[in-house]
């Protein structure tokens, strides 16, 4: 990836980070949508979108890029930014990517005919960014447990790209690192990673000796049921997407604390998060070899 | 998986152990097809095979079934043993598992309404494999290096089943693991898990620093090309199935030491190679619920 | 460890939580000194200092045992509690045991016939202690950073106890590791732990590329001249006890971030730091033979 | 290490390597005692002692030094080499570096006004050899268990070098590693490394549980009396000196396989040793400042 012409609109310290990313491989970057805030810029802002757009290669956008399916998620803009008005300025001959493109926002890209390609539908991207939500996730579990993740029994519910990389850390850490999946191939590879499988069907009988539990499957697992079966001074932390993995309400009731803990890669590791985004727009680019 | 009669037919020293296994917890097991051997077998032979099977809930029969599609793989058995005459003698209740059943057999089995189930073709199965086959390709470049692992520059090509069980135990020890892989997410997460990863385009910079190579693609990638990049002093050790991924002929013109290395499992680790059977059978048992 | 009767007196939670183990393994424990605190409590608070000694085989003090060699550290208690006070009742068949007891206070000891013991002296102690050290500073590392310490260059200086539990735990998480040492010994336990060994001499050719330093030796190490390499985005964590191992002062001047973290083990892990005290004090115990 | 001029006089494979590894880093050097030897050699051998010698800053023995204290262990060599002939050629401001000096050997050499360096009492050797030597055990082990390292319970007997280096590459296969130690700060390390420590006193409580049983301890710990509790599938290796840590008379009688290996790292990994012995040599020129 050199030597391309890239506009980056809109988004927090991670597309900054990223600008300065791709600047620093020798390619040309335009920035639009800081002007508010108070990060240090290496690049000079645009003083106007058309200008910003006119040259460029590839238009990168936040992530999420809208919050409203309308306007670009740009919170440090002064006005709003609209998508159209975007779409309308790109030639044919220019990429547009940003992380969670709606369907709304693909249907008005067709309209204005521009190739759009959503970054959280690129398996590497969500791959890597499970390591910065891994040690996100760990640092909440530093910050609330009263012992040490060491010598801990934690319990991880799913075995996906967040149970995998959250279970060999905490096992670097010296947690005893315990998973709990339903398919039989996946406590196979708990097993060899050294790991202690739980059987979904078994979960009852673990959950109880857990000294933190980290949910990441977006689906209520720990019921009022199994949260009966919680250790009273269990942290429990839920990495997972709406409707989460725990019933939060029950939780209160019962005095378990439970953390919900979302978004963690832009919060905790800007700049890692914002390399993953480059090294992705990088294989796109060589996939599609513009 | 209790109190359930199992029949073991054929095979060799891992049949055996299985048999030992399953009765070591609390089912009745037959066995028939061992007279030949000098094993020490703590459960009496069957003299027949119409007595061996015809109690039985499950038929167990070697890894693979057959190498000529008629009789089974019996080694230690002083007489044939006919696939088709133990179909005869099965009932519609009774279930046979069994490893690589081929194409012909599946039709025989249909042909007399046996239930048949193939063992390789479980996921689990073929994770857990990985184990013994990556401990017996260490075990052989342990024999054939005249270096320590530790602190060597160990090359993996391909990043399935093998190659992750393969990298996480050579990191283990010390190695320097490099993974080299064509799909993004794979190299994604070989980064993830702290190998070097080695995208397939870029393999030829890094073939030469290699002390060991293990393959595991199917397909031939070192071919002269590439052989003539490897290192004089490194070891090639071949773990995939016809044809392999090396050009064996131009490596063996080069000089460069190859080793084909298949059926790990069986060879290196019989008895753990038992356990992982009957671990599978009893998943299939239960997911049947029989 | 059984059967025995204790006294904990002063100290924070710590204290509190070394008493609930002890006593959940079967021995009698009285507590003196918490009535300020707000703590919950599984045991009832002694009201006189006589009586809370009077029975006891092992009476424990706080860590530090005091700051002021006169009176026993118990910020929870409403007066001051002098150290002579308690060694007056105590009788010559009661030991002593608290966490650095100066000579001052050892000297006191012996005017008054108490056998006392420093806990901090035990060299399992110590070792143990570096586990929720080590924890707390990789948390102060998380905080801090915008990137992950997967993946970043982290420098530890010192290869003591500190230096290898974090050198394990932060190759667990996926950081590079960098471990300066001085003794070639030393670094050859570096490199076969699989750490990259800095011999203290070239030190300046490595701390440019690190985002991490964490200190460990007691004298100054980052004088002006190594700051000066420092990478600008990099944290230094001092791990040291007095003077620490960083010119404070020019670091500040140079606008680099520092932090000295100091006395983890009871403020990130109490609960386990109390598990470590309760571990040594029984080894104690048996090697007394009491 | 540069520039200077070396004589390698006798030995295995080892002193071969290690002239060739010291002579590529640009270095002169001489070497004399293989012309029995099939080996493939890039140094000319030199056709007499004094020639050999005459130039050199270090002349470098092999390890073992000698077997019968007054000829070099030179195996390749067609005539005996006697020590004191060396001796008698070396000048006073030429270093003698060897393994294992004993102590006759070291009074010659004050005789003969020699200054010589035993290679084993070095530290750093000491550490580093404890890596082929680790991997040898773990080759043995490979090859004479019925099982996989990976699952199998491990006890390792002493957390010296090598039980520490053994430790933590079984913990990387797979394996359940058990380590038994005496001191309580060993212990300490045991744990937070996460191994399962095993107190000496406990020990026949663990025993029988092992699959294969490393001793490191040179002095007999597996007596009768442990040895009964051995489970008869478990396979003893022992890596320690003279007189080993098992009663090997006893054992046989029970019918338990052990297996004594010694100085692994010149069998298994020649190579590597050799450049551990480079790496010692190096700093020991650096130490003394020649």
């Amino acid at each position: 990836m050199k030597n391309k012409k890239f506009t980056i609109i809109g988004g927090d310290l991670r597309s900054v980070k990223l600008a300065e990313l791709i600047a620093s491989e020798g390619n040309k970057v335009n920035i639009y949508g800081f002007k508010k805030s108070n990060f240090e810029i290496e690049i000079k802002e645009s003083e106007e979108l058309d200008y910003a757009i006119e040259e460029a290669d590839v238009v990168i956008g936040p992530t999420p890029c809208s919050t409203d399916n309308e306007t670009i998620n740009a919170p440090f803009h002064p006005q709003r930014i609209f998508i159209k008005d975007i779409f309308k300025k790109m030639k044919k001959s220019q990429l547009f990517i940003a992380g969670r493109i709606s369907e709304k926002i693909a249907q008005l890209a067709d309209v204005y005919n521009v190739y759009s390609i959503d970054l959280l539908e690129r398996e590497e991207m969500a791959v890597l960014n499970a390591i910065p939500t891994a040690e996100g996730a760990i640092q909440i579990a530093m910050e609330e447990m009263p012992i040490t993740l060491h010598g801990s029994n934690a319990l991880i519910l799913g075995f996906g790209r967040i149970g995998k990389t959250l279970a060999k850390m905490l096992q670097g850490i010296g947690s005893n690192v315990y998973v709990e999946a339903r398919k039989y191939s996946d406590l196979a590879w708990i097993e060899s990673y050294g790991y202690k499988p739980v059987f979904i069907n078994e979960l009852e009988n673990y959950i109880e000796r857990a000294n933190v539990i980290f949910n990441t499957i977006p689906s209520i697992v720990l019921d009022e049921n199994l949260l009966r079966k919680v250790n009273k001074d269990c942290i429990l932390i839920d990495l997972a997407s709406k409707p989460g993995g725990i019933d939060f309400e029950k939780a209160k009731e019962m005095g378990i604390k439970t953390i919900w803990a979302l978004s963690l890669p832009g919060k905790v590791a800007p700049v890692t998060a914002a390399k993953f985004i480059k090294d992705t727009v990088s294989n796109i680019i060589d996939e599609l070899g513009v």
